[in-house]
């Protein structure tokens, strides 16, 4: 296979509204989102751009004006061009590692994800102490070890859904859980319904075991109510009932990037229309305890349907730590085998120290979530305080849990921001990153779970950006049409 | 998706010559045939089995045969049907982990892996030290820590093969480096060339991928010279020649399961027809270095052709641990950042700790070394003499490194041997495990990394099961025909 190329019609997509807030030349306007779509990977390097012809027919500019786009880039150091090959993406200086590791004095918040436990190493050192008592053994566990099967069954059954260890697969993360789901339950064309925003590497999962995306709204209106997504709900039975999907991916409990959360009754009704119309529910609920202060947390969403209409996947990563790799998947003990079989071909088992650590962890999950819930009512009040003080016409939907806010900037400036802000120092998603075809240029993400002082620099970052950026005045910026 | 079918068709290759050395009635043949292929996961549970009539006339006897198979296997709790299914493969007591986990008076000779090494929680413990300094990241790591992936460089510096740490990925194990490795290399429909017999789990990767499988033989003759693969490499030379495979995947140094190694002139001319052909060969050198007494080690497949050429896949698996999962991929730098931005929708990293404690061992790779190969060493000697001892007909090729042995049997009996081992205690894959579509019956892997005490207790189990098969004389099983 080649590397991959870039359709004029896809790379237009990718490109959403780029001229909008843009002062200067077209093609200096062209030039500059191109850059950001290679700096936060939504065009890989390597990738192969539209030729120059077909790309100012699509785009309705003149030739003229992407020859000169693409010359500024090549200038930049952000196109190749190889002959037989035409223009090709790259990153100047030819790094390894994509997305470009933020230099010592950079501020990642690209990802919504906290740093450590602080006793982490602690539960290390005695998960080691756990280890000598699996080394006689081959190691290849595609499956989970016993006492961690266990130890997560519980926990859901403490949670108000009783499990049993046969329910449980233990994975590598969320992420594998999510891509191993996919490969068994999507057919090649089948259509997978997703929310819109979303997190991005669910619907790259779904999308590379076959599926068709059909992308359901959840925030129509920045000014949205977010406690309650009840007509979010209407819209995605709808697209059940329209399209007849094998899935539909959601987060019920504190939606990424939005922060929204599903009701009981909610997940009644959602469960009740997939159960009829036989679609599978992968619910991600990697998040599902980091409550803030909600009134009244539902149960898993598997508890308000029939078995086997929801698939449940969870994971540390939010609550322990990125750098511990450790999901699970809960399903019927029939799709647990299945997803056994077709795990192999992927790898070959969860690495035991990790399971070990995990076992320990989720004994003292009540423990850990007491922490983090503090530290995110800290970053969520800082983040809401904060934004006001330094951009008064920003609306933060106030949100009783999760990683994240999803601001409304009031402009669709949000791909120049975040280009902006890198050159502050700060990574930041732009909204973008969270929809398909360019959506949500009039959103930014925001995580809560930083350290209060990250959130600190990186809003004052945020706002030199912001006074960077030519000629946006936000009172300006808003008379610019809506996205959604 | 519902679950899985299998054709008549596709039964009746992975059923292979299932008639050979039975002597009872035919349909308890058939029956126990499927019982092994469920039993060792050929045949996954849940898999709808063909209707009857379809299997009797594919396999040319009567309804009534394929009938009272089925009644049969419906009995041992091997088949359940399902009204407007047909019959459905299933595991008496519907465990919910497949392969069925040995029961504690069980050895498993299944997996040709070592125990992990006896100071492997040692490292644990110092790794752990060396884990604060990473806690305020976000932990989420799809490429690979640098101190690790610069060991990883060294390493192959060190071995001859000069490599710089941007052309390493570090993975989780090389399963899962293999499996990225055909995601980005192989389009829907290209051909992939393999070995066979070979390690199956490689193949199944590129099938997922979209590979077609074009199979080359490697051991033609259960007499032939393991030391000498100048006959393959003509093989593969027109089967590259004759297909134009996207990949070849294949393994230079002890092949699994035949133990066999390219020396350096096939290796040179093996990639000259690569580089020819636009073919990338997936070179998996998992067990490279278990050199036991081979006069000469060649360098790693990659020096000996253009850059590109070949992608090499490692791991710690068969040196340190299964149960500690760190593979690598040595690429050019352009590829590791094509698998970089493919990795995110499958899984978003390797374990912080897991690379902690790798690059430490990668460190002490001599040392590791050493210890196996005078394990290797008394394995094999044992084995050889052993299997001399009780199977003076079979006929064990002898190695010069890597971890199994692949023996001549003499006869097309090892599914049958197999099942007889299980029911004396001992898990062992049968030799149909290393093809596709059921060759292989007349040869058993045999691995030679167990403790010596295992081996002789596994080689004691087989002489056991050897007797208890109904029906069977090797002198007169030998009469039957060759399956190649």
């Amino acid at each position: 296979m080649s590397d991959a190329a870039l359709s004029a019609r896809a790379l237009q997509n990718l490109l959403g509204e780029w001229r909008a807030g843009a002062r200067g030349a077209v093609y200096l306007a062209l030039a500059e989102r191109v850059r950001l779509l290679v700096l936060d990977g939504r065009v890989s390097v390597d990738t192969r751009l539209p030729a120059e012809r077909e790309l100012a027919e699509r785009l309705g500019v003149s030739r003229t004006t992407v020859t000169a786009a693409y010359r500024h880039l090549r200038e930049q150091g952000f196109v190749r061009s190889i002959r037989g090959s035409g223009s090709v993406a790259r990153i100047p200086g030819a790094p390894a590692v994509l997305p470009v590791p933020p230099a010592p004095t950079h501020l990642d918040l690209s990802k919504a994800a906290p740093p450590a436990l602080p006793w982490l190493a602690d539960v290390a050192r005695e998960a080691v102490d756990d280890l000598p008592a699996h080394l006689g053994d081959s190691g290849f566990d595609p499956i989970g070890l016993p006492v961690l099967r266990q130890a997560i069954a519980d926990r859901y059954a403490a949670r108000g859904l009783p499990t049993s260890p046969e329910q449980i697969m233990v994975t590598i993360g969320a992420q594998h859980a999510i891509a191993l789901v996919s490969r068994v339950l999507v057919g090649r064309g089948d259509r997978a319904v997703i929310e819109a925003p979303t997190y991005p590497h669910a619907y790259e999962a779904l999308q590379l075991a076959g599926a068709r995306l059909v992308a359901v709204p959840v925030a129509p209106h920045e000014e949205a109510d977010v406690a309650n997504r009840v007509d979010d709900v209407d819209a995605l039975e709808r697209a059940l009932a329209r399209t007849n999907p094998s899935t539909a991916y959601l987060m019920p409990d504190f939606q990424n990037p939005t922060g929204r959360s599903l009701d009981a009754d909610a997940r009644r009704r959602l469960l009740d229309v997939a159960a009829r119309q036989g679609t599978v529910v992968i619910a991600d609920e990697t998040t599902a305890e980091l409550d803030i202060d909600r009134n009244h947390s539902p149960l898993p969403l598997a508890a308000y349907g029939p078995a086997g209409t929801a698939v449940l996947v969870g994971s540390l990563g939010k609550t322990v730590w990125g750098g511990v790799r450790i999901g699970w998947i809960r399903a019927e003990p029939a799709l647990i085998r299945r997803l056994l079989a077709a795990r192999l071909p992927g790898d070959l088992g969860t690495p035991i120290l990790e399971q070990l650590m995990a076992t320990r962890l989720i004994g003292r999950m009540d423990e850990i979530l007491e922490l983090r819930r503090a530290e995110l009512r800290a970053g969520r009040d800082r983040v809401e305080s904060l934004v006001a003080e330094q951009f008064p016409d920003w609306h933060v939907p106030h949100v009783d849990g999760g990683i994240a806010v999803w601001i409304g900037l009031g402009a669709p400036v949000s791909s120049q921001l975040a280009l902006a802000a890198r050159a502050q120092g700060l990574l930041i998603a732009a909204g973008p990153r969270f929809g398909i075809d360019g959506a949500f240029e009039r959103f930014l993400r925001l995580p809560i779970c930083q350290p209060v002082a990250e959130t600190e620099a990186a809003v004052h970052a945020l706002r030199r950006a912001w006074e960077s950026m030519p000629g946006l005045a936000p009172a300006e910026a808003g008379l610019l049409p809506a996205v959604v």
